[in-house]
């Protein structure tokens, strides 16, 4: 049996108020022929198909369109779970309808979990959905007042399954959920994953799927191993967040052997812009060749900049976030870098630097003294007001 | 061939704040229960399934259970399209995979319309589904400048169906417009039908229609034929509004012999909850036994009514709104009745009347003495503080 394991295509996703669509159908459309290519008997999605409850229309067209593709064009079943940016009820919509051409989607959970099963020569191998749930409502449903935490209800709920379990069969988890190795909090997660929970206790322990031959979750959005080789998160399909940056792309590609034995191969997407830091000064910077990739531009220039987004909106048409490295830090000496404390200077001094940023050159003298015959005009103006002002309030 | 023709489920809708979730549930059930009874060959829903683009879980839970029922329980076809209520991309989600069970969806409108074709003994019928578009959608699709209003729309449509139309068959139409006998505006709308278009040009000739064996409509919510027999509305399975108080809810079962002629019979579904107006004065009515109607009340009485829709709602618990006959119109004497213009009472009057109606009885001399002293007390007050309040105003 071979598979394909995906999670978090966050379609609908916005990334600095930009729309990944696109970029989401280029490497989907890299998934379809992966599927076409080497036709998987199933793909998994590990949740999170969606990146909010209410998607945008170009999300659902989307969607629809690669479901329709791999379901119905190439035959391979598809099986997901909703994961915590998804709509329970409204991903759930017509699976039933849909179960019997081999989209396979459980998005609500419910007391009463049955296995999809496929075959393969070696016999069956059941996949276990379970959704993102918070642990709440699975205390209502299971009727059980002891499940407090996430980890009390994968536990409850992974027991369930346990207790049907087929031992002839091989058995895969897929499930939504923040798994690390003890059940404690490690430091791996990146800006675009959404805490499951406020407060701690989102953590579930690995250990708790050993009776599976194969553990496919989704949640965070880096590709890697938990405690075991068999238990894995397939990473998002695109770097979500800047945090992201070093994070390879892709999905897995799962054979199992007839005893439920796993090799794993990780296949990378091609994006079509990739997301990533520039570290530059703006001269430098614009000696770059033009790069359509979605860059967050650090600025290593010492004085200000002027219309800096405009500048390196040339060179790089997709910018995303444009800053100055030394900009925050101003009023330090950090790194063995000199910087200027600007609310030190003169208001002479900063004209000057204006000047100069804006013109390209030093401020004559006589500019100088128009400067400051202009700002000395203003600030007698700004004082006698503030007098009449503070008269007025007094009467008042 | 033998089809129940219904529209307008607007599920998800709110009637003067109340969900009618329960209340549509409880007429899809006995929807149901006539197709488990009378095996139609298909079910025809024509638009509006939703009250909005974005309708509630409760609402999306609702419509996947009843079509699960239908279709996958009942193995009977549902052909659908969308109304101007729905969101033609998310009703459209899982069409494809849908179709090979039975449920035959368009949501959004495209050039190339392909019919739903079942069969009986007597050859095929062809359904062709056209979702409610906007003439400018259809204008930019079929590359129509000429469009321009709705009536343009669904001529240039139909046109296009014709010339690919089976002369042997029998033909369907499932569509969602204000179709009138002539394309002209008439007077039959309820306040829950949202209108197509803002400033006229909305309406659609029936005589478009003549092609078509039968034409099942939705958009107006109650049931009636258009120009000739075979051109229908079923109506909305529930009143949605005062307005369409006097509506008979329900569906129509259609039987097409084999040249193609109808013949109707409307099933009227029995409410949870009628929607109905109560007039009688709060005594009269304070004696009619507890219901559970959605009652519109109107009061009859002369006086005013302290604390209205809490005395309504001891009998009638799920009233939607009370208003007094005589309220709006109190300064004119209508329909011969006495009604009290309360703006040209004097303020002693006007307090004796409230006194009388919270207490039950008339004023003692002394109490209105008591009144007098504390409002001549208050417009002193009142006069004195506008009187400073002036000569500040004129100080700053």
């Amino acid at each position: 049996m071979k598979f394909f394991h995906t999670a978090d295509w966050h379609l609908g996703k916005l990334v600095q108020g930009v729309y990944m669509t696109e970029d989401q159908a280029f490497v989907l459309e890299q998934f379809i022929q992966a599927i076409e290519e080497e036709k998987p008997d199933a793909v998994v999605i590990a949740g999170d198909l969606y990146d909010r409850a209410v998607p945008p229309t170009e999300a659902v067209q989307l969607l629809d369109e690669v479901l329709e593709k791999i379901v119905l064009k190439l035959k391979t079943p598809v099986i997901a779970v909703a994961g915590n940016h998804d709509s329970p009820s409204r991903l759930n919509f017509g699976s039933g309808m849909m179960k019997a051409n081999g989209f396979h989607i459980v998005g609500n959970f419910t007391k009463d979990i049955q296995p999809v099963i496929l075959h393969d020569e070696h016999g069956e191998v059941h996949f276990h959905l379970v959704p993102y749930c918070d642990p709440s409502v699975v205390r209502n449903i299971l009727e059980d007042d002891e499940i407090r935490s996430h980890n009390d209800a994968a536990g409850k709920m992974i027991e369930k399954i346990k207790q049907d379990m087929d031992p002839n069969s091989r058995h895969v988890f897929v499930g939504h959920a923040f798994v690390t190795p003890t059940g404690d909090e490690e430091e791996n997660t990146s800006d675009s994953e959404r805490p499951l929970s406020i407060g701690g206790a989102e953590y579930v322990d690995a250990h708790l799927y050993s009776a599976f031959h194969y553990t496919a979750l989704g949640h965070l959005h880096q590709a890697h191993k938990v405690l075991e080789d068999n238990i894995r998160y397939a990473g998002s399909i695109l770097k979500y967040s800047i945090s992201e940056e070093h994070h390879k792309k892709g999905f897995l590609v799962v054979e199992m052997d007839e005893a439920g034995n796993v090799e794993l191969e990780k296949r990378l997407f091609t994006p079509r812009r990739d997301i990533r830091t520039v570290e530059a000064t703006m001269e430098e910077l614009l000696e770059h060749p033009v790069n359509e990739d979605y860059v967050f531009v650090r600025l290593l220039d010492m004085a200000p900049v002027l219309s800096p987004m405009e500048k390196v909106r040339s060179v790089y048409p997709n910018a995303m976030h444009v800053e100055r490295k030394n900009y925050a830090s101003a009023s330090n000496v950090r790194d063995g870098e000199v910087t200027v404390n600007r609310s030190k200077m003169s208001d002479l001094d900063l004209f000057k630097a204006f000047y100069k940023e804006v013109k390209g050159m030093e401020a004559e003298e006589e500019t100088e003294e128009l400067f400051k015959e202009v700002l000395d005009e203003l600030l007698k103006q700004e004082n006698e007001t503030s007098n009449v002002a503070k008269k007025e309030y007094i009467r008042n």
